[in-house]
């Protein structure tokens, strides 16, 4: 299978899209030209064929059993990518806002927004931009922070004030460009307040999983009105996004319309998703396709306990050496104690030129896609699903190389 | 790269996603695990990379050469397929009516819809839907039909009265459910009627390329203010929608909102995607990549007029034999003569159990995919790019042999 002529594959720490297991690209290499022995490839083969709609209901019960997702509610496929989600979300919510409470003036429906990074940001100003209510900014991590400008934490439960029956109640579990996470320990100071949800009412709670979906078991799952995520972290290839939503949250949009709301565009709606079993038109049929075979591997390797246990192991290796390396003046860890995520590690490295010298040596061992996001600089290690602990080590053991030569030159 | 224990590749005259040229499947499959030598697969490759961003203008510059697009237009990439699309172009030339005539009354607004099948009716469905001005249907191909309620024709050009200024007029260039198309040739009595349009205005065609696009030359398409098409038909795997989008008709749909435009979602805006170059975000990077492998192998082949002269070879050659059948009683043609496809060949099969036996016998002789729409039922034979002459020729001298086993039985 392997091209002569190019190098052999290199380890891919990037941010997404990113890596995926090298047997489920050698299957879908096979898939590509027949899948399952129809004699038709997978990217040809009609999405409404008997075959490719049984792998879809497979793909969707790989997710509902590794995750435990209860029978309240629906696992849904689309396109669009997590932005997509980011209006649809929005949308969604205000319809189902609007058919229990017709009455309320859209100047008195609030939005909560937990803004703890520079996704959750884009998401609020999306719902800002959409209008239909009013966005209330709940908690800004970066007022917690020592700089006062850094998203570089999960702020203390204290720093939340829900509305009394805000449309939605957003958060993103996991910033990817910061490396900021919430804690899946509920009982641990950094994570989501769960025990501060408006009570009496079925919670609009809504979380951007893109960067951390299926990296370990969801905390309260159950308590979730949305769950979303694009594939192309640690399921797949870009070009699904998958949804799990609760079903009163799969309203009917257009008499929604008649009690005020604004008009969802169809492929944005979550009943015609539900209506259709996430088949109302073509879907990304090789994205589903691929993020299948990823599903089937995991279930294979132990599912969410297993990846728990080594997704833990390798972001500790990580910021380990991160640690050995701030204690001797050459890294810098970039978020707070307790705030760090397992699938994005951020820090800096201190001294001229010295950040070049180490994307250098990273990429003559054959490790990319370390380069911080942009906007923010710095390194940014992702470790994903498909990072193995010997890739992890490979790093690890650079990094202390790196170290080792900085602060004897 | 065949897999011993399967069949081998059966020949799929689906109407999408369908049949792609087996060369561009084995050259995607090396790409899954190394794309252009880089190491990493392009699956796994991060879209902002320049290996890939330089692999996306390729895409474009591929499609601009072949179908001459005019410096006026710009060619865009996004997720969602052609049912997103029948949102978003309502959504995007309703904000562009507004900044041009932010004083004229929602009710007053017009959008004027030619409806010649089942996709055209679906578009007005969600237009109307949308709201934001009244939909029209210019031109119900029905009531141009014998039976009075069949999909069967392409309207005489008296049967078309276009509103004087409408936000957008919209048609389904090919409908692939019912067989119909319009001709390419503009003098023709079944093609567009271009030269009915509002004068004096920036026209706002808008098309549905979805089933038709680079089977041959785009006819006025310097006139298209928006034609759209999903890729899984003539040019790629589903996932990946295409649009020609004349640059005044890019517009700032915030703006809009402040002129009474309804906000439309960020990632279904058409200046979102022109400004960020089709990467706002996460694009369907598979899609993509194998849709730039069919188009270089199109280029390589002769460009779009290769495939208008093979693509009217193919379909000249089935409905020269549906017309044997037809005389012979054994077939029946489904579309008038004048508004056939060349795309989607439709006929009934004649008899008791006739279509089943027609289509047990295709199967026997590894042809797939000839059913007919569940809507309209019958037989539906797709001829896209990537079905060759000689399979063409092998479903012809099959139905040469079911006339005659039907008519001596
Ligand atoms: C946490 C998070 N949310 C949303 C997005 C946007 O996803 P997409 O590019 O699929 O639109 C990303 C992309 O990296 C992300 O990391
Ligand atoms: C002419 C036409 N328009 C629109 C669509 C809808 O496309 P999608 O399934 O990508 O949403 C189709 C699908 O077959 C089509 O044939």
């Amino acid at each position: 299978m392997s091209d002569e002529s190019s190098p052999s594959r290199i380890t891919n720490f990037g941010a997404g899209p990113s890596a995926l297991p090298v047997s489920v690209l050698e299957e879908a290499a096979k898939g590509l030209l027949n899948f399952q022995g129809t004699g038709i490839g997978i990217a040809e083969i009609s999405h409404r064929s008997s075959e490719f709609t049984a792998f879809v209901r497979n793909v969707e019960a790989l997710i509902r059993r590794q995750l435990r997702v209860p029978p309240t509610h629906a696992v849904l496929f689309t396109q669009g990518g997590g932005s997509a989600q980011f209006s649809a979300v929005v949308m969604n919510m205000l319809a189902r806002y609007r058919l229990l409470h017709p009455d309320v003036p859209t100047g008195d429906v609030t939005m909560d927004y937990v803004v703890t990074g520079s996704w959750s940001k884009k998401a609020a100003e999306e719902a800002e931009r959409l209008g239909g209510g009013q966005v209330r900014i709940v908690t800004d991590a970066r007022k917690h922070s020592v700089s006062g400008k850094a998203f570089d934490n999960i702020p203390p439960h204290s720093a939340y004030a829900f509305s009394k029956d805000p449309a939605l109640i957003y958060y993103c579990e996991n910033e990817t460009v910061d490396g900021v996470e919430f804690s899946h320990d509920v009982a641990s100071s950094s994570s989501f307040p769960y025990h501060l949800l408006p009570e009496n009412t079925l919670s609009p709670l809504v979380a951007d999983y893109s960067s951390s979906f299926m990296c370990r078991p969801i905390p309260r799952l159950g308590d979730h009105a949305i769950i979303y995520a694009g594939a192309q972290k640690n399921v797949g290839p870009a070009g699904l996004t998958i949804l799990i939503v609760r079903q009163d949250c799969i309203v009917d949009v257009d008499a929604a319309v008649r009690c005020g709301a604004a008009p969802v565009p169809i492929t944005l709606s979550y009943k015609t998703l539900f209506d259709s079993k996430s088949l109302y038109n073509t879907p990304s049929v090789l994205a589903l396709y691929m993020t299948g075979l990823v599903l089937e591997r995991m279930e294979t390797m132990g599912g969410m306990e297993y990846y728990e246990a080594l997704n833990k192991k390798k972001a500790e290796a990580v910021y380990e050496v991160v640690k050995v390396g701030s204690s001797r003046g050459v890294f810098k860890p970039k978020v707070k104690e307790g705030s760090e995520s397992w699938m994005n590690v951020v820090f800096d490295v201190i001294g001229d030129g010295a950040e070049k010298r180490f994307l250098d040596g990273a990429a003559q061992r054959g490790m990319s896609g370390l380069k911080g996001h942009r906007s923010v600089g710095g390194i940014r290690v992702s470790l994903y699903n498909a990072i193995t602990e010997e890739q992890t080590q490979q790093l690890v053991q650079y990094c202390h190389e790196f170290i080792g030569q900085e602060t004897t030159a």
